[in-house]
């Protein structure tokens, strides 16, 4: 059976590892600050966003909770991220995805300043890592990347399969693990719905990594003994014997487990590393500025 | 024997579809203009550069050539790339590479106007690309997408294997491929020098791209009968027997058209596409600026 590998305990790790730069960030006076912009009522980014800020708490980053009605324009939307970026209590800004249709996100996320994009979601964060330049990365990605080298599973040198090519996962996912530097090196293949044979493709992973959001799309036949398995995927399917109706689900039906080297769960696989990296990111953003990196 | 793909012929086609669109530009009252900046005198840059401004003559577009010495400072260069943005006459800025050491070229590039980024060398062109979002894309991968589309060797649904990771060419065209869009679709391999076993890899490709720039790199054993060969290298290696000293080579060993179904040659591949490309975006940016797309 493979290694279960424990998101949490690495997010713990992290968070641990970022103590100390947050007492120094708090030193120079102005404590590290993240905004979180929430549009509507989503309940799920409801949740999330409320899940960030408790984050935020729990290590000692100040947390602005910045909520609007779905009603807001795009103009004030577009002139409170203004007012953001140039507000010097606030190191990073999330806009919580997704926003009502008549916003335009890709031109709010362009609005973010570079250097307050914790997310990483902006283009010119995007280009600067394809470039191999100081960058905010993002935190999925960012977040898979620790989940490898810090279970014992180096990318460098390995054959990483990705199945899905989104904004936020596969794409700069590929991109991130093809870089020549510590957590990359590896040789990066992407597949997705218009693959033919998706199972060849798998079989040939060292590491295979499943983000596009099909719950457990992959099966055990469709990967070799002893591949190391990432699980993106987080899926609501619906569940009577719950609470809240419904429960988790990864991309990876659980029976790859008596093929996989090692695992990751969902939950408490890589959503916690996602969530660690937006508490990263926002440190490193907060250091850039007061020039203590 | 592997069919040999005419890159100058395409890239004719191409300019032949791009004239009447630069007239139309230039009815507007402004022709489309490209500025090109060279720094110093190294011999290949103004062989480039020089080629550049004959190719836009040849279409119609105005070109501005702006030669500095070696000794000119990077504040005055920064300073010429503002003039430059800031000009009406002129659609794409384009600056030699590479730049003398004193000047950061990551600095220069990034100072461009996007919307004037002609080489799609810009993080926020590469980013906005990534996304899926309008913008300039880089010249030598929309080139290559060019050449398999036009060759009848459309690359949605293959496996193509990149062997290169560069900031130019191996890393651009491996997000370009993956893209849901016409051009796009395919599952995309990149390997490079930290690829434990890369003939294993290139076998497996549909399409290969060799363009990591080591002359003659790719054997016939690293490729399957009926492979699609796309040699992006530029290679100068000395020949007495020429007048200039030299010839250009390319990454793939000429012997591999014994096994190929379709192969470029270097010269004459897709060097003259990455030519043409050049002038395309500038004929995307000037409409672009013009309101005419």
């Amino acid at each position: 059976m493979a290694e279960l590998i424990d998101g949490t305990v690495i997010a713990q790790a992290i968070q641990d590892e970022l103590g100390p730069r947050i007492q120094r960030i708090a030193g120079t006076g102005i404590p590290a600050g993240l905004a979180v912009v929430l549009v509507g009522e989503n309940p799920a980014s409801i949740s999330y966003v409320t899940a960030k800020e408790r984050d935020c708490e729990k290590v000692g980053i100040r947390s602005f909770d910045l909520r609007h009605p779905a009603s807001i324009s795009e103009t004030d939307l577009l002139a409170l991220v203004d007012e953001l970026n140039g507000n010097d209590e606030v190191d990073g800004i999330l806009v919580q995805l997704p926003l009502p249709s008549h916003i335009e996100s890709d031109r709010v996320l362009e609005r973010i300043a570079p250097e307050k994009d914790v997310d990483g979601f902006h283009p010119l964060s995007l280009g600067r890592m394809l470039l191999g330049l100081p960058t905010l990365l993002p935190c999925t990605p960012q977040g898979v990347v620790e989940i490898l080298q810090r279970s014992g599973n180096d990318p460098d040198g390995k054959h990483v399969v990705i199945i899905g090519r989104s904004n936020i996962v596969g794409k700069p996912l590929a991109t991130l693990l093809t870089l020549k530097r510590p957590g990359g090196n590896a040789t990066v293949t992407v597949c997705h719905s218009r693959t033919p044979d998706i199972a060849a493709v798998t079989r040939s992973a060292d590491i295979l990594v499943a983000a596009m959001g099909v719950p457990g799309f992959v099966t055990p036949e469709m990967v070799r003994p002893g591949v190391v398995v990432i699980d993106v995927g987080v899926n609501r399917v619906a569940d009577d014997t719950r609470k809240s109706g419904y429960r988790l689900v990864g991309d990876v039906d659980p029976a790859v487990a008596s093929v996989a080297a090692a695992m990751t769960p969902v939950p408490g696989g890589v959503g916690p590393l996602t969530r660690t990296m937006l508490l990263h990111n926002t440190v490193v953003a907060a250091e850039r500025r007061r020039g203590i990196t």
